[in-house]
């Protein structure tokens, strides 16, 4: 069944993909910066990389790291970071809805050819 | 204001984007694949190798060729072609409105910040 793949363009600020939110909820889910970046396959530079472009974006932290140094005491999401996450996953489930019969229209266009 | 880029994730048959909806609606705008290329920025190969993708996509044609020879007299789009357009664009719109909300919402986590 065809799916939406929706980006976020910030403008200037650049865009916000649903990798970003996926590596957020990882993170959040592992209690980790590192480990959430492993789960989803990126080495701790590119992770890093990641964190920080959109750190940039919204000018203010996703993630916060605990005490007890870099990623020692664990980290979590910011309050920023969760409202990112909830309002992202809004936007894919109201276009999910509205965009149903269309996606099933392309489905048959699709398989009725193949 | 942020606003969403949408892609359709057709599974097997590929991706398509609002870049490809773009060629297709200049194509038929200017009566010609070539010239609705070169309005999208295209040269000559790149866009037919958009629309062979597109094409094999839905695996039949989205662009016909009018008698007079490959672009010689001039190409519209099918039926198939229009309704592609039509439905993407409709998703579209149904996801600005969903989403507006959302989106005026992450304006202000930018700008709130800037």
């Amino acid at each position: 069944m065809p799916r939406l793949v929706i980006d976020i363009d910030l403008g200037r600020s650049g865009t916000l993909s649903g990798d970003d939110i996926r590596l957020l909820e990882l993170i959040d889910q592992k209690g980790s910066i590192t480990a959430g970046g492993r789960a989803h396959g990126l080495r701790f530079r590119q992770t890093w990389e990641r964190l920080n472009t959109m750190n940039h974006a919204f000018n203010a932290k996703l993630v916060e790291a605990h005490a007890g140094g870099a990623d020692g005491g664990g980290s979590e999401l910011t309050s920023l970071g969760r409202e990112v996450v909830r309002r992202y996953r809004a936007i894919e489930a109201g276009a999910a809805q509205t965009s149903a019969a269309d996606l099933a229209a392309f489905q048959a266009l699709i398989s009725r050819r193949s």
